[in-house]
């Protein structure tokens, strides 16, 4: 099993149904299109979506550019920790927007984390 | 020709493309940044760039690890449906947001098939 | 050294610590989640992060595909200028946004520049 782009695809699954839970949220609040605003719970969706797709800019990239410098599957393992960080992330963002603060550090920690360790390997091959 | 590059490309474009036409229509709404609202018309162009992005990012990654097991050029060619999707999406929302949904089909669901083609190919492999 | 990776990963760690900002102009501003506006000092940082999300979608694709069909060092050469050029129109965007000018066309050109690249270099092999 390739566990790292399996990893990358849960990432981009995981984004995906936060970015549907936004479009259910518009209809269930009702928001309309264009508008991101007018009720604190679609606003709640839709920061979790925004802020998730902030950090899978760095993500992505970071995962696939740190498996070239170590193992995949310990890379992989730590972009698992990213996935389960964003889980409670979205759960609590909802249910209350104060509350998001351990889902945070525990996706944008790992998030860091495969920067750093993308930047090492490659300062360490110079 | 490597299609599938070629599709990725195009993919980055258009997304330039709508990115340039928020910034046109800032100037002729006379809706000064940092502002993001304040005109339903510059707002339906801000919304097409948002919404383009929130799929690109999985568009990318999903379209290039597709790849990986798939034949290139199917994956190239779903990846063209996405392009011209987001084309008659970009073109019906600014025209009146109520008719987004054909072009959002045509390009989300594109994107939803290039993640499943990934995710397959790598549990098939496992 | 592997001087392609390297401006890859600046870039994501020039944009982590310009979403890092905006978390900090939350605090110092008052702009209490979900909200994003409410001072204008906060949108400004809000917008920096959020203009270079936009263009770094763009350039990171662009980037590492320039780099199938030119030189690595050409193109992370070219990726350097995008990282001077982001510094530049962060710094003069948070100061007063209408002197942001420099710093986009410095960040916005070389992204161009390499989705160009990349486009020639498919278009060649044909």
């Amino acid at each position: 099993m390739n566990w790292l782009d399996l990893v990358a695809l849960l990432a981009l699954g995981q984004y995906f149904l936060f970015a549907s839970l936004v479009g259910r949220a518009r209809g269930k609040y009702g928001v309309k299109a264009p508008a991101v605003t007018g009720h604190e719970v679609f606003e709640r969706f839709y920061r979790v979506q925004m802020n998730t797709l902030e950090l899978l800019v760095i993500f992505i990239p970071s995962l696939l550019l740190a498996a070239k410098y170590f193992p995949a599957n310990w890379v992989a393992a730590v972009g698992a920790v990213y996935l389960l960080g964003r889980a409670v992330y979205a759960y609590a963002y909802v249910k209350q927007p104060a509350g998001r603060a351990l889902g945070f550090v525990l996706s944008a920690g790992p998030t860091m984390c495969l920067l750093l360790m993308a930047l090492v390997g490659v300062l360490r091959q110079a």
